[in-house]
């Protein structure tokens, strides 16, 4: 179970367990040791209510927390175990991680599992499976199981094996992913759940290369994106939002006749975007997007969902037309995987 | 039930609820037409798989999905109600809302239930209840119930009444509402689950004011958080990622010497980027980010988690230093959240 683990009065959790276990609350002191330094190296004031977070069930097992001030709970009784674990989606994750499975893994003896995770962009879910159709039906008699996990621009196709050892079952998984990736080697970006935009950070980093975007309808998802990865500063050098046609003319240098003869969402101003951004950041490579992310702004020549992309590099430009979908936050996200594809498929 | 309504052979929901129902698939023409016309508009090319979409369990009530080409299914037996809904979040969010709650509706007779939501931001939520306890006292005998529900930077106070008449119970949640606007007025930014971002546009809108953003630490993550608003072009102007230096000076205007004196994370600097963006892009206000997100570039004055926050007006600039967290996502997301609610407490 999670949540209801906080310092304030609808938190009942450990009450509940308390009543159910027939137990009562006891302070903790490594906890409150723990929940002391916390708020200390923060710089933040403690209240009462916080020192009561230390207040734990006699009956359990404590799961301490690294990330926050809610303890985890482990309780057993009639070959039953109870896990409590705070809400808060990043410190349930690490108690899960670093608590519960190692104590599952010590308490019981389990089959091996073994999953090999193959990253594709750019095709869909059926066409993918009408390419890799003989390669699917070859894993029968492996007694693999493979899953097509879609997500806006990316499907993840995920290989699973169990036996009793680990050592029976990974040889083939990896076997099969190996030939997998023969079969559609422009469309696989990485391996095991990697982000697109850490892979991108992969390749240039390996390349020493670096780059910029200019983003109109992405509005700097592009840059935000690249950024959130650790170490990224080494080849991300700066990002030129220009949501208003001024800020295009201005700081990127596009065209005052193009915008008006083409429009913002065009190619020649796409390009001109890249260019100018690659230029005045001095980057290797640059990205850019223009479009009509929605739910206004569509016409009859360019409806919601109409993306142009554009890629830059010293010697050259490619730019691209998407027509995505109505939905703003899926449009931006799409736009985003595009560029990046883009620069995957398009950088030397 | 969710998943499993997808093209491939791994989506077995169907086969096995034909299974358990004793039943068929049969080919819906409807849902066949919407699948078709799903791709036309999209100019995309279909497959036999696709149209296999069609294909649903004659004993259900099919749930049309505007969304996407993976209908929803609703079956009875033996006074129990099976749904099953696809797995893409945003398909299966709208089944719901769209086709599974009226549904229930309709076939039940439910209690009222009413929640009205107050949605705080700059003050941890053991603060906010120190504040508010008698109030959140008095709520006992009006039999309203109260969850606050955190974030990083934000705490949602929902009040929740049931009864048999939403009339009996609307006044008394909305009294008690009004009543915890007059305690802690500074820090509620809206009300019924609004977001940070939309609350601002919604301020700059009225008021007839542009924004533009100047980022470093943030990486462009203020500008998406503002462009995810539909409309946002009417306020936001454009933003500069400068996560180099020399963007910092060429593209900002940032003093060369004050960056070597003082450091890119240092008050002077992220005021003259926010003034500089301002005047660049010509708005009426601008904020800008500079800060050590981590995990790596902390050292002993400047720890990871240290972020300058700046706001900059036509006539006045206003800076603070803040000290977040170790984990890089949260340090991003928290120094976007200080930004704009330094716009809310700043901006006249």
């Amino acid at each position: 179970m999670t949540g209801g683990l906080g310092p304030t009065k609808d938190d009942i959790t450990k009450h509940v367990l308390c009543d159910y276990f027939n137990t009562e609350l006891v302070r903790n002191q490594e906890v409150l040791d723990r929940i002391q330094s916390f708020f200390e190296t923060r710089g933040r004031k403690m209240l009462e209510s916080n020192n009561q977070q230390a207040d734990l069930p006699k009956a359990c097992t404590v799961l301490l927390n690294d990330m926050g001030t809610a303890s985890g709970m482990w309780f057993e009784r009639n070959n039953t175990i109870f896990i409590s674990m705070p809400g808060v989606p990043y410190e349930m994750k690490h108690l899960m991680s670093a608590r519960v499975i190692p104590k599952i893994q010590e308490k019981f003896k389990l089959p091996a599992i073994f999953h090999k995770t193959i990253m594709t962009e750019g095709v869909g879910e059926s066409f993918l499976v009408e390419i890799i159709k003989d390669w699917e039906d070859s894993l029968i008699q492996e007694n693999i199981k493979v899953a097509y996990l879609p997500s806006p621009g990316i499907v993840r196709i995920r290989l699973t094996a169990e036996g009793n050892q680990l050592s029976d079952i990974k040889g083939k998984v990896l076997r099969k992913a190996e030939e997998l990736k023969t079969l559609i080697p422009e469309t696989i970006y990485g391996e095991d759940d990697i982000l697109m935009e850490e892979a991108i950070g992969n390749f240039l980093k390996e390349n020493n290369k670096t780059i910029a975007t200019a983003e109109s309808c992405t509005g700097g998802y592009i840059a935000h994106l690249l950024t959130s990865i650790a170490g990224s500063s080494t080849y991300f050098k700066g990002s030129i939002v220009s949501y208003a046609n001024e800020v295009k003319i201005d700081a990127l240098g596009v065209s005052e006749e193009d915008l008006n003869t083409h429009g913002a969402v065009s190619q020649q101003v796409v390009e001109q975007m890249a260019m100018g951004v690659r230029k005045s950041m001095n980057t290797d490579y640059a990205l850019a997007s223009s479009g009509v992310a929605g739910p206004d702004g569509g016409s009859e020549e360019k409806p919601v969902g109409t993306v142009w992309i554009a890629f830059a590099s010293k010697n050259a430009v490619f730019s691209k037309k998407f027509l995505f979908e109505q939905n703003r936050e899926r449009n931006i996200r799409r736009s985003a995987l595009a560029a990046m594809s883009m620069l995957r498929r398009q950088a030397r």
